[in-house]
């Protein structure tokens, strides 16, 4: 039995969950909060629901790092540091140098760091962390996961923008998308539950959280997906407005007098999506309830972000030539009922019939299309720790 | 019999056609090129096959109308100007003042001036044609047509960005679509092909030209289109990126120490398209023909446009819930049976066959999809300058 760690570290946070392997079972998670700012906090559960939490100094990821390898010790979590045989980290950008999880030797550190400019705000965090963690457990093998990585096999005509070609040539602007890990994760369950090779499947999972990105599946590998040349792109989301005329934004721009692009993109992050239409809310259950209360603009949220995840779905059932499974994922898609079911009434023509009864349950894969529906419909829970926990257990081998 | 002319008036052109109607037989169409520029050039065409054309002073588009009316006497084309019941022009944006052809009184022309914005090189020409006629023709009743109302019938979950609603409140913007006028005629004309009522339909109009838009048409109206706040956006085109991610395009105004954001929808606009992926061509001919002697970068320009609008046609049947005919339109559309056929293969899965004999027949509307086939796919030549003096003459009378 090894021990292995699937962290995910931000600017000012760091995340992780302790895998027995190969087992899969859980037996630590936690976080911490607010590294290098006041009041940091430390978090972790673990044996049989019990929680340990404080307020630790931590002025940094390293100190975060020795605070978190301390307290497994302390908490008999772990009994040495030579446990841990490998730690997996989530990286949010690979371009395309990295097609596939590696092994995070002094190369692949150096490619890390000309990753950068794709993700500003997260790749530097991550790799900060990869660091900290290799100096910590210099036996473990560092191991990072891209998100990026599962959509490299793409096609050219699908991650190509018709752009000046140089502007991919020079500057590596193509699609890249987001949530691989989750993507591909979903696409294994899907293929177990529908009893069939994934190589033989045409599937489209529907990664649907505060950010949301569709992806066609074919041949086991992802064949298109929603988001872009960053997570901007692709259905309407939380506050990201996903897909909208380049012009109408540069005739914003003049109109409002804003001189810097920059600030554009930050909105079109922060201030648009479901909060942009509704007004006043980005959590889809907010909006289904105002909706409910007749509130039409977020009514018209709902109906756009439904739309969308609609449009994805019928392009890439159009540009896969069929379809055989649809799965819905992540914070609204393995909770919200409703929005399942509204979705899955609108694809009745395709001759997919909503399993009422499954589509109530909660937090477990199942089946909400009906046996005799010609396409499946499954919810299926995502579990990105648990595959960076996996491909880590592998290249630790 | 009443003569119409039907007018498409161009910062420095000048297209028209006679129509006798109700016969709606052509009785002469010409242009005017290089207005208030030099060598301005005059060309009309009528009776049988005879052909005028001549280098003329025309500084402005009043002296072109002027022009065009003596020479029409001279021709005896028309025996007087009181023939002329009507002209009707071509406008290209009516914004969400106008959701049909209009009678252009002075408060119509005031609401076209409000306009201008949308569409700034083409509007102002716009209604320069139609004061140019007023005045030389003040009997004749003058209608503009616009490009945009046939869409203005399109559900605000369809017309809406998810971007700050304030920028539709205050500032309009919304997806105006374009080509309406040609996408609501071959939706008239594939209803007939169809011997079914127009409002029992679903159909997808491709009005494939070096300008594309894809029009899904339900209960008779426009449902969605490609074409968003201005032309640009939507399936790839000649020399148009069509969708593209905003950031990639912000990424790059970084890169290019691009200050002006104008800069940036010109060179999408310009520089984009089929012709910015293969870097030496933008009419589709030289690309299918450089790509079938083995140019990569044409094969891959021509995928990438193939493959938006095959995207397109997905998303509109799911969103309709299914389609009962296809239409194939414009340059592209009407005379690329490879276009034609490529697209109509890729579209197997619907249960399509390609009527391999009908799909190489030039300049007529048929199927190309085989008796067969569950859902039928049709060319029709388009004649936005027929439906332009239709709505002239009902207006007229």
């Amino acid at each position: 039995m090894k021990k292995i760690l699937s962290v995910n570290a931000g600017s000012s946070s760091l995340k992780f969950k302790i895998f027995a392997m190969p087992a899969e079972t859980v037996i630590a998670s936690g976080k911490f909060e607010r590294i290098g700012i006041e009041h940091p906090l430390v978090e972790i559960k673990y044996g049989d629901g019990q929680k340990f939490s404080e307020e630790a100094k931590v002025k940094n990821h390293s100190e975060a790092v020795q605070i978190l390898l301390d307290k497994l010790l302390d908490l008999k979590i772990i009994a040495s540091y030579d446990e841990i045989s490998g730690v997996g980290h989530r990286v949010v950008a690979g371009g395309e140098f990295f097609k596939e999880s590696v092994v995070v030797d002094t190369n692949n550190e150096r490619l890390i760091e000309k990753t950068f400019e794709l993700a500003p705000l997260h790749n530097p965090a991550n790799l900060m962390g990869i660091r900290a963690f290799k100096k910590a457990l210099p036996h473990a093998v560092a191991v990072a996961v891209f998100d990026t990585a599962f959509h490299q096999t793409m096609p050219e005509e699908n991650y190509l923008y018709a752009v000046p070609y140089k502007w991919y040539e020079n500057y590596s602007v193509r699609r890249y998308g987001a949530h691989g890990t989750s993507h591909r994760y979903v696409a294994s369950v899907a293929a177990d539950m529908l009893g069939r090779p994934l190589k033989d499947l045409k599937l489209i999972s529907c990664h649907l959280g505060a950010g949301a990105s569709i992806c066609a599946i074919k041949d086991g590998k992802s064949f298109n997906t929603s988001m872009g040349f960053t997570p901007l792109a692709g259905v309407t989301m939380a506050t990201r407005s996903g897909d909208v005329d380049f012009s109408a934004v540069a005739y914003m721009m003049r109109k409002l007098k804003v001189k810097n692009v920059s600030q554009m993109v930050e909105t079109l992050n922060h201030e648009s999506g479901m909060l942009g239409i509704s007004g006043k809310y980005s959590d889809s259950r907010d909006i289904l309830e105002a909706a409910e209360a007749g509130d039409h603009r977020a009514y018209l949220a709902n109906e756009i972000f439904e739309r969308s995840v609609i449009d994805y779905i019928g392009q890439y059932t159009f540009e896969m030539g069929g379809v055989d499974g649809i799965i819905f994922t992540a914070g609204i898609g393995e909770n919200s009922q409703e929005t399942r079911e509204s979705i899955v009434k609108k694809l009745a023509f395709l001759g997919i019939n909503l399993d009422k009864v499954n589509n109530q349950t909660r937090g477990k894969n199942t089946f909400i299309s009906t046996p005799d529906s010609k396409v499946k419909v499954m919810r299926i829970m995502t579990d990105e720790e648990l595959l960076i926990a996996r491909d880590t257990f592998n290249l630790a081998k």
